[in-house]
């Protein structure tokens, strides 16, 4: 862990080097093995379980030519990391690259950083001090760097920070409208899902044949939700401010609520800080105006009144919040669904195109159905698209960096 | 304090009938006394300095023939209130009306008075009930009636909800994103500002002399400030909704906040509900960005960073806002500025209607700087409005109605 400073862009890298991309979480460690090359999957799988009794490994290689689903036994992340190292590094060696470089998502990097970072040991004692602003993510991600860092101490390590996308966004948004005082001490507006609009940016061209459009709203829908308005191809506003719970109705996510409600339910039904987090974070959203289920699936499935109240409220939430990111970019040219339920939920896409013909959209229902990834027609107004996200794709990207700007080093 | 019931539509008043309007706040109660014949003003005033210390009575009658200006020595609401009924009495018989019902402004009817309502034992059982909703304001409220029912108890009392305009907003705009048990205990939106939205709608064609526009955003801009949404004179959408905090910034409450800064506050920081409350009350807004001020026109005078970044998040919230509450309209026709900083703010109404140029709307400046009424070009976008809102307007017009009411019953 040496070598200081924001990832750049430099030279060439062999064929046989690969990237570990890691993502480290409370309950569980998600892996790809990349081709630093050519940034295709070699490997990749994850270890569930790491709460407490058996932890669960499965994982396969990019070509489907081997496979892996077995059970652990109780694991904590360095045991987990371990066993995905020993599995990668027993495979056929023709097959898979070695692993030269490692990156981590990183959920909060506080306003800081803009860009990836090298890890060491003065960077991992900055992302100590943002455990507070994100207290459910940011420990486990650093789990998964001083795991890595224990079973194999001379290999670059990159952080890569969900933050980062929305660093440079102007001051004003970066604003709660709460006293300056807290403000300077870090309450302040950061935003989540940068990794996510980072692929779509990076991506687009690619994705949809079409030039970055000036003034982008992208809806990461997905368990978590957040949208942002990326002009030229620069985040410059997001829903999800301080916390990931502000913003868009999500999975079991409230989004933005009024503050007077949280008075409320502590007065009157005597909740305290933790109570109300496990309620915000686990109980509210989709969850709990249906009553019944946390998935947008089983919800449009379901027919029952509680699941329509909760598509409805999820629905109006969500043109309202696009409007206003069309209002922070002064006027919109494309709109992009991205996540698991952007990437999937048909009826959904056409219902907030439909809602949102007076901005000038017109759906374009057989596109939409057969997932675009233009779905609208051409009609001079706004154009919006189904491109799917790649977070990791993003991390192995930034590794890559690493290695060639290694391999300059060297010449 | 007999009959029931919504008030409706009736005969003729005569024209020694007046109406007191009043507006029984913490610290203050303000006063119109208005000819029933024609809903013009005979005297109007208040009793400031209720909350201790001496109390302030200021009162003058319409066309300026007398005016008062006292001290009192310590008062409450009966003896502000005596005190301004024996001054009326005291003036000469020609110059006022008697005062032949009394209206009352209740911040909170719950979800169920869609309409004013004639004061009798079990509403004031029922208005008493909602106090958890709106601890600051409802006590103050029905401590106004209650003092005028010692004080006349044959007077008529009309009570006029601010959160009636909103009464019938679908069912999905009532909607927190919280668990369906706490909806159903009342943890809902309910919406406020409700007589001033009424005052407009009732008064647009008369005001402006155009039609209402079918998809209308009302810009309420005071020391409070909210939106509504009206569709066809009827409220559809409003930015506040179970407190009077949520939706827009303002002088001192913060509107929208993300929960997890609650969060953060109340574990970092160690406040409690009460010191929360009172954050969220009084030092956030323009005030706490600001660290300055709570007024928007000395902050627009003050020209430092503080005050710049105040009035950047105050009028970037405003647009996003107004863009979301044309998104709930599915479209909009018209926008009306309204409320102290609405009608006065012109530089505000000019900054806002820039940015939402794409939504189509075209800035008149010198019709802005005139007041209006209509404040953009015609262009085929949308149009705006600077329209003076009056809520004791509103409380006399239902006054008039309860005494025709009356008059009906005795022919």
């Amino acid at each position: 862990m040496s070598d200081d400073g924001p990832v750049g862009k430099g030279a060439s890298v062999t064929a046989g080097e690969g990237v570990l991309v890691l993502n480290a979480g409370s309950s569980s460690i998600k892996f790809a093995l990349y081709r630093a090359s050519d940034l295709s999957v070699a490997a990749e799988g994850q270890v569930a379980g790491l709460t407490g009794g058996d932890a669960h490994f499965a994982a396969r290689l990019g070509d489907g030519a081997a496979k892996v689903d077995e059970v652990l036994g109780p694991a904590g992340h360095r045991e987990a990391l371990a066993r995905v190292i020993g599995w990668l590094s027993g495979q056929d060696a023709g097959r898979l690259p070695g692993i030269s470089a490692a990156g981590h998502r990183i959920v909060h990097g506080g306003g800081v950083f803009a860009a990836p970072e090298r890890v060491n040991d003065a960077l991992l004692e900055r992302l100590r001090a943002f455990i507070p602003l994100a207290p459910r993510h940011q420990p486990h991600n650093i789990a998964g760097i001083e795991a890595m860092a224990t079973l194999a101490p001379e290999l670059p390590q990159v952080g890569c920070f969900d933050t980062a996308f929305h660093a440079a966004m102007p001051e004003v948004r970066t604003r709660l409208p709460v006293p300056d005082r807290f403000h300077r001490a870090g309450l302040r507006r950061y935003g989540f899902h940068g990794l996510s609009y980072q692929s779509i940016v990076d991506r687009f061209e690619r994705m949809t044949g079409t030039g970055l459009p000036e003034r982008l709203v992208v809806a990461h829908l997905g368990a978590g939700a957040s949208l942002a308005g990326v002009r030229a191809g620069r985040g410059v506003y997001t829903t999800m401010g301080f916390s990931p719970l502000d913003g868009l109705m999500m999975a079991t996510r409230p989004g933005r609520l009024d503050p007077g409600a949280l008075l409320h339910l502590m007065r009157e039904e005597g909740l305290d800080a933790a109570r109300l987090e496990r309620l915000l974070y686990d109980e509210c959203g989709l969850l709990g105006v249906s009553d019944e289920s946390a998935d947008m699936k089983s919800l449009m499935e379901s027919g029952t009144a509680g699941a329509r109240v909760a598509l409805d409220l999820y629905l109006d939430r969500l043109v309202q919040e696009i409007a206003s990111a069309a209002a922070a970019l002064d006027g919109i040219d494309a709109l992009v669904f991205t996540g698991g339920v952007g990437e999937n939920a048909v009826g959904l896409r056409a219902e907030a195109l439909e809602r949102l013909a007076w901005m000038g959209f017109r759906l374009d229902p057989a596109a939409n159905a057969g997932h675009g990834p233009c779905i609208t027609r051409d009609g001079g107004g706004p154009a919006a698209y189904r491109v799917p996200t790649d977070e990791q794709w993003v991390i192995a990207e930034a590794c890559r960096t690493v290695l060639r700007e290694g391999a300059l080093e060297k010449s």
